[in-house]
């Protein structure tokens, strides 16, 4: 794939300005737009790129929320702009209806969607390495030119993501499920608190933390998405919510305990699907836990000791005031024994290693 | 207040099993006892206690299933097994009713619930550090004896946790929230996956792993939770299906924008009532990002370099295949500054640090 010598990313927030950078990395030619000023001068002083002139490029993305594709991308072709479209909504059957609709030029045009996020926006949260792993959709729609498929699969893979072909109502049905319906439910959920008593808060856990995490993403941006793919979301959402009701049912009407076990026994079985942590290529790693002083330079010596095995993640569990915190050192099962041998021998207090999803 | 010297635990899971290697390591005497000998025998060899004989103990923890608490503390008490009780159940009120329809001595007894928990289970999943800064709610009935609150605070105080009182029905109403309506969600979440195309589990992101991570979870154990807790759960998940109704209702008609982006930035309030972290009195922390080489020792020379400022925590964000990973180091914001200067000053690619909640 040859990748665009000069590319114009339009929208300099998190996604924009990711894509900015890790552009500029791969030695593209990267010009910034956006209709903030104060946002395209963070974004350019982070590096993502200069700020565009009167030029135009050989592709220009369209970092901007789903609703504004259609119009922005009409501007776009209206001062030449760029030679071939794309942009990074995540939905993508109503930017290209709203396209058609509108009258833009449509066979330099092609629907992508980097599958990457953060809950924190703008363009100080931006990262180089947002889509380094991550799946990249492209989807081209019947009257595409292969030149616009080509040069948006080129700057997703310059990205460090995988282009990932597919037909925009089926990515719209997917995403659905895996993003739009997590994003409204940890929003509903966290709601919930603002009814509960005080101290719900203060019992709430991990389970509760990793489940509305997300609930502190941008309000406005997600009514956008979430308008834009409106008949697939509804259809996802209907359907929990009626497995809600009928969970709440088999409580009250007994309790039915086999129906009850089944549900939870069904949730594992979806949990199963999922490839690895960092995805289907991901090797498998077993975690070895280690019990560490709260004091500086403690980590430090820790990773000394280990330092002859690669080290493929790392997790520290430390609780305030507590004086130990537990770092979970997570290697290829192959290196688990011999780590915790290392790190026995110089003194430290190892648990027993677990294999790692 | 006063720490039993002798403590037997009744049951040796994930919960008991902690419960035994952190009073073993407060220095309590820890008798172990449980109906499946394989289970006992891991749970004494981790460190946890040793199997009970004929001999009494000061206080027993119940570290049964709720359904089993009444049944195992009438056992119990029949063959003299310790002059105080209490219990680890996620549910209150129903051990209590079932404890009084069975005809157990209810002034020894005393219901608890430490507030801890992995998606893993069995004594093989055990930490003495499960309960360190977690709550570890106290639900004295009517007629608890002042001395079993005592013996059963004291119990999780020396587990390091923050003995918290609350009567059994707020205490079984919040948990409805914060613990019982996040693992029926995330299994039904999880289980939506199952007749989703095969794409989606390639596309699922972050967003959706932590919203479904506590699927794996034990689904016996969770009928039995679930229906424990009936009425206040069915409750719960009755609301949130029925919001869920609504938004599918609020994107069918229309879709109503200003009705979406209220739902999320409802959301948004809910994430916000979260105290920190660690629990409300963590200090607040900055990220100060690090791009790391992907190689053996790599992580130890960063920290090295590190090792005059105290990290707080440390998270490790790599892709594979990926020649660098991103390390964010997360300090004490007046800290930030010295330790972006000191890692610079060695060489490291520092990012802009940010306050993490």
């Amino acid at each position: 794939m040859t990748l665009p010598a000069r590319v114009v990313v339009v929208g300099t927030g998190l996604i924009g300005t990711s894509i900015g950078l890790a552009l500029t990395g791969a030695g593209v030619e990267v010009l910034l737009d956006d209709t903030r000023p104060a946002r395209l001068r963070l974004a350019a002083d982070l590096g993502a790129g200069r700020p565009a002139g009167a030029e135009s490029a050989d592709h220009a993305v369209l970092a901007v929320p789903p609703g504004q594709v259609a119009p922005v991308l009409l501007a776009a072709q209206r001062r030449g702009l760029a030679t071939t479209y794309s942009d990074v909504a995540s939905v993508k059957a109503a930017p290209l209806a709203a396209a058609t609709a509108l009258g833009c030029e449509l066979s330099s045009y092609v629907g992508a969607h980097p599958m990457a996020g953060r809950e924190r926006a703008g363009p100080g949260a931006a990262r180089g390495d947002l889509f380094a792993g991550r799946p990249w959709v492209i989807c081209p729609h019947r009257g595409s030119s292969p030149a616009a498929v080509v040069a948006a699969s080129a700057v997703a893979a310059a990205c460090g993501a995988t282009p990932v072909r597919l037909p925009a109502a089926e990515h719209d049905a997917v995403v659905a499920v895996v993003s739009h319906t997590p994003q409204v439910t940890a929003s509903l959920l966290a709601g919930l608190l603002l009814d509960a008593p005080a101290v719900a808060s203060e019992l709430a856990g991990t389970g509760w933390r990793d489940m509305t995490r997300i609930a502190a993403s941008d309000p406005d941006l997600w009514a956008d998405i979430a308008a834009g793919n409106a008949e697939p979301l509804a259809g996802v959402l209907a359907r929990l919510g009626a497995e809600l009701a009928d969970v709440a049912a088999a409580l009250r009407g007994g309790p039915d305990r086999p129906r009850l076990a089944a549900v939870f026994r069904r949730g594992n079985a979806g949990a199963a699907r999922l490839p690895g942590k960092h995805g289907g290529n991901a090797p498998p790693v077993t975690v070895v836990p280690v019990v560490v002083a709260d004091r500086p330079g403690e980590l430090a010596r820790l990773l000394a000791d280990a330092a002859e095995v690669n080290v493929e993640d790392l997790r520290v569990e430390h609780s305030p005031g507590a004086p130990v915190g537990l770092v979970e050192l997570a290697v290829r099962p192959e290196a688990a024994d011999r780590l915790a041998a290392l790190l026995r021998a110089c003194g430290w207090s190892v648990h027993r290693a677990t294999p790692a999803g």
